[in-house]
């Protein structure tokens, strides 16, 4: 998978990315940790996000990593513990996927009344097609004791005053899945020093911080991760909540699996538009581990409901285009508003499922849009 | 169609109800002019709502009317003005029907932005059996020339300070519609005092405010009423209006027939309810002049929609009652949403459509449900 000329060139690309490789029209939610935002109107112009334009999401300060003494550790419930190389990772089947990362709070921003954590709208998640090799070969090669149920996956940032360790886990039945992977390149360029530089773990059809950037350490373990990141962040409650309240920690869940969801991303919000053209509504659409069946728009408040076109780039863990043409006849204040369904029946719901952390975001998305004489 | 008995009764109940005859739950929005919003909880208790529970609207100080002076006046452009007396009325057909009126302003509370004027929430609505005279009857004997395109229609309130006086017209089609009528009694009761007394002209399927309290003038005319509450007040936009943006006056519509509408009258909002019982939801969905064909409610945030039993108690112009039986298993902070359609396929939406006035609330109404263990 990567070739020595790559190892060096992910050196140089290390070097060259700290702090670099972002489009200027990101969103700065935070300078560091680095958490930026894509605005939908760069979401907009492909099916695969650009690396300098995909959403950037990290709890710590991002690690400087040497390639000379980097290794990835596998220990814990295993037969053979396993401290690997790059080039050791570049002997495993090499595979490539497009994957949609969305981060937990990706909307929290709209949630109401308000809740603490970075303001997200409705620009932290992308695609990427993410290169590497799958997490079950090599889990194979370390021999995982049937008395491992978790792995424990931690990356090479490390705590900052109060902030404890970024480290999570995932049950061992998803880690085993073919399609989690441990990724090397992203795009077809080594993974950028935002994004998880040199490896990243992807979790396919996980809210985002499942796949852990700066990878070094994984450890099979008998138990879910006990600190911070996994026992009281990203989690959700296991029912529902009432708008501001409180829920007892024995109430909530890890927040594991995407839910269905949509975004409108042309026309944005507010364009004018002349009174008598066609223009194209235009989103993306995405289910976690399922897949979309449908998008439908409403152009009428949510009245009635018609069919977007999907578009032919799939992928099972990626968005899918929707595009619906749209002739406003008579001048006015319009709401586009876009609703997915996918494989499993789930769809977007009208209200928002409130929680204290903000997460799961999913009401119908709309724009306004202008149609002027 | 009133006895001599009657009349005379109705000069008692005048006289007992100037300030009476309301239920002391009903929710003070101003006391002179009387306003009245009738809470859910008191909706919801028959199909038709008695007087005294009735919302209230009135626009002047509620005139007290003399039974031996009061006369309807019908002049303009017709061949013979009259002048009625309840007598001369009560040689007409009587007519009897269950009509439901509701402010235009309903449901003004819930825009964002917020919007001048009272604030009525989801009471603003009720149904009465309104018995009378058919208007076209009466016309017929006046003999409306063929110039004649509107009824003006005035009551005995006089203006206030700066409030001209409430005057409206509705066309002339809708005058002669064999539904709309001159009623004087109101659920078997002479019309009580703050709706209408002795004579309330009924518009069915149209905005209260086209139905005028204590009717003593209508005059046919060539235009329509050219005064402050026919084309300043009670108009909408004729464009979707973004929130919070003026509208030209040349750009409004007399408000008139009434959207499809549907409210949840039980359980009360918040109410906590055992989780593992059953409870059956319910409510009211009204069409103006179309007719309800279904209600659908939602308990999972609009994601899913199951329809409700609607009741038997049915009038061309009143509202139908709707029920559904809902079972949550769960304890937790459950929503219930209703969402009515109506026979021209007319259903509610998701988001409002805003406007200056504040008019034109049918969102999906919503209550919260608080399952407990």
């Amino acid at each position: 998978m990567i070739t020595r000329r790559e190892f060096l060139a992910s050196g140089a690309a290390f070097l060259s990315q700290v702090g670099a490789g972002r489009n200027e029209r990101l969103v700065v939610r935070s300078e560091s940790p680095a958490d930026f935002e894509t605005p939908v109107s760069l979401l907009d112009r492909s099916w695969i996000t650009p690396n300098d334009v995909h959403f950037v999401r990290s709890h710590l300060r991002t690690p400087r990593v040497s390639l000379e003494t980097w290794r990835l550790k596998i220990d814990g419930e295993v037969e053979r513990p396993l401290s690997l190389t790059l080039q050791d990772l570049a002997r495993y089947p090499r595979v490539d996927q497009a994957v949609t990362l969305e981060c937990a709070g990706n909307g929290r921003a709209f949630h109401d009344p308000p809740v603490a954590g970075i303001q997200w709208e409705k620009g932290a998640v992308g695609t990427g097609r993410w290169t590497g090799v799958r997490l079950v070969d090599v889990l194979r090669d370390a021999g995982v004791k049937s008395s491992g149920k978790h792995l424990v996956a931690d990356g090479a940032d490390s705590p900052i005053g109060n902030v404890p360790d970024f480290i999570r886990s995932i049950p061992l039945e998803k880690a085993l899945h073919p399609a989690t992977m441990l990724a090397t390149q992203m795009n077809g360029e080594p993974v950028p020093l935002d994004h998880g530089f040199p490896l990243r773990l992807i979790v396919p059809g996980w809210e985002g911080a499942a796949s852990t950037k700066w990878l070094v350490h994984l450890q099979v373990s008998e138990r879910e991760f006990d600190g911070f990141f996994e026992q009281t962040a990203y989690r959700i409650p296991t029912r529902y909540v009432a708008p501001g309240e409180a829920v007892d920690p024995s109430d909530t869940t890890p927040y594991t699996e995407l839910q269905v969801k949509s975004i409108v991303t042309a026309p944005l919000d507010g364009a004018p538009v002349r009174a008598g053209s066609t223009i194209e509504l235009r989103g993306f659409a995405w289910a976690g581990e399922a897949e979309i069946v449908s998008v439908d728009v409403s152009t009428d408040l949510g009245r009635t409901w018609g069919a977007a076109t999907l578009g032919a780039d799939r992928a099972p863990y990626a968005w899918r285009r929707w595009s619906f043409p749209w002739r406003a006849d008579r001048p006015g204040s319009y709401v586009a508003m876009c609703r997915a369904t996918d494989t499993r029946g789930r769809t977007q719901p009208i209200l928002a499922q409130w929680n204290p952390a903000g997460y799961l975001w999913n009401v119908i998305d709309k724009v306004r849009i202008d149609v002027q004489p």
